[in-house]
């Protein structure tokens, strides 16, 4: 496992709670985080309440030993810390592993998604690609809430073996050969949480976010679509669903990012009281650059883009959104 | 207006921030409520902050007497009250008059949708019958929040007629031609609504939800393309978006309802405590019986339909639901 936020405790909680935890090596880049873990068995900054049985020898600050002892390399970073996490792995570390993302988002400047980006830039062949994709608030799954998760990849054999050591009492895992839609909709679900929540913090109800998102989804379709024509349904758990838990919690930083958007709030501002990565905020750029290639319509992730970099004024910008609704 | 809850409340509001308020005739049940109505120009038992500007001549007790006046008939009475209330109205006094369904439910007996029930019973051609439907709480447009609703006819032009006159400045409307499916669709949702709330009582968290109603617009989709084979994208407003605002919506009284069966109530005494009308309810029962015509896979109705009317626990039969899902 390579990050230390709480997707990252979450995901290691599962393999625990299913694999013998021997089998776990867990890179932290917070020294401090690693010395509190090695001692207490907890995170303590995040899902601190979980209690992490990996042998204190299994983790480290020491990037190239940790992808050393593994088959299966978790990227569980922000997306825009990736670059720079692994600016010392060199594509012989990484060759004839799988590299799993739970990443959502775009590398930024790269414009690219994590799958696409460990392609090309440690040469990795796309079957040796995973994803793992939600509807998965961390916090529950620290309270051992039901959830399921899809993993994704053109290997259906390393998708089946990786959901296997998931799986646990309170986690089911589906399989999906759909690398390239489900990541870009884990991407553009967090872009409509921060349109779902500056729409909260403007004012409009309940009504109206149910026919921004009914908008929302079928905007998705659109794009992966265009991206990467394959059958899908759109409406299943690793999209749709992922978009919902996304969209309706009160929880997600993209929504709450949002609504003090919406509240009056500048961009700055509202990033420098939350502490923490809204992944829409960079994502609504990356997307926009993407977009050039494909021109898709998509009139709720531009007003977002639009609100957030170009100064449009969020209750006009959204005013005009609520025109191409329907 | 047929009818006087808060649903009919809103659409009344809806019609005089539009129309001229001297066009609008109303009929009501219950007789204190409509000395109030004309009295204090405000309904008293539902959204009663509303002011309702129709002359007192235009409110009345008498269903012959309103029906008479009116061009369009908009029939707002729970489903189970249909029959009841058109009880002494005969098929010549409906005569070349269109009919508006804003009734989400199924007609218990007859085990028919309110569009289909008008058409045999009354001898109403289906180009005179249109339906309105959600995403809509009646409360948000009593708050003028901005809403959207679908109108849904065969007869195009009508449909467009009756939107013009529901346009507002809070209301946009879509048109439609799939009566069937946005009955259907209507339907559906406040039974996905219950199993919701069940889930919610048992402690499924929103990770499980998400993907609860990923399910469930799938299984809506699968039941109203066997109903009635048309092309129509499910993801549009006036199915997933009402499903959202059902299922989502704290103050739904099918989840309500839901919530306290999958609590430990008993189902009457769940119905007792809320003392309102759980449409969800009734429609598990019918959906149940029209469906043994159509065989539809549909696991999430059928488990509703299981705890409320078999007796099967809660907690089991989720538990068996969840095998189901992905």
């Amino acid at each position: 496992m390579i990050g230390g936020g709480s997707w990252a405790t979450a995901v290691v909680k599962m393999l625990s709670d299913n694999l013998t935890e021997k089998e776990i090596y867990w890179w932290l880049r917070d020294v401090q985080s690693i010395a509190y873990l090695k001692a207490y068995k907890h995170n303590p900054k995040y899902l601190s309440a979980v209690e992490i049985n990996i042998p204190a020898a299994h983790i480290s600050g020491d990037i190239s030993e940790i992808i050393g002892l593994a088959d299966y390399i978790v990227l569980n970073v922000p997306a825009a810390f990736l670059k720079e996490t692994l600016a010392g792995v060199t594509p012989e570390m990484l060759r004839g592993k799988k590299i799993v993302s739970a990443i959502k988002g775009i590398v930024p400047d790269e414009n690219q998604i994590i799958g696409e980006f460990i392609h090309q830039k440690f040469n990795i062949p796309l079957d040796d690609i995973l994803v793992i994709s939600g509807p998965c608030h961390a916090e529950e799954v620290a309270l051992e809430k039901l959830s399921y998760l899809t993993i994704a990849s053109l290997n259906v054999a390393a998708a089946k073996h990786f959901s296997g050591l998931l799986n646990t009492r309170y986690l089911k895992t589906i399989t999906s050969d759909d690398i390239f839609g489900t990541e870009y909709a884990a991407v553009l679900k967090n872009i409509y949480a921060v349109a779902s929540g500056i729409c909260h913090g403007l004012g409009y109800g309940d009504n109206f976010q149910a026919v921004l998102i009914s908008n929302a989804i079928r905007e998705m379709k659109r794009f992966v679509d265009a991206v990467h024509p394959i059958t899908r349904d759109i409406k299943e758990s690793a999209y749709l669903g992922d978009l919902l838990v996304t969209a309706y919690s009160q929880f997600s930083r993209n929504r709450t990012f949002g609504n003090m958007v919406g509240k009056g709030y500048t961009v700055k501002s509202a990033q420098l009281e939350m502490n923490m990565v809204a992944e829409g905020y960079y994502a609504a750029r990356c997307m926009h650059i993407v977009n050039k290639k494909y021109k898709v319509e998509m009139p709720v992730s531009r007003a977002v883009y639009l609100i957030l970099y170009e100064g449009h004024a969020p209750a006009a910008e959204m005013q005009l959104l609520t025109e191409y609704l329907n």
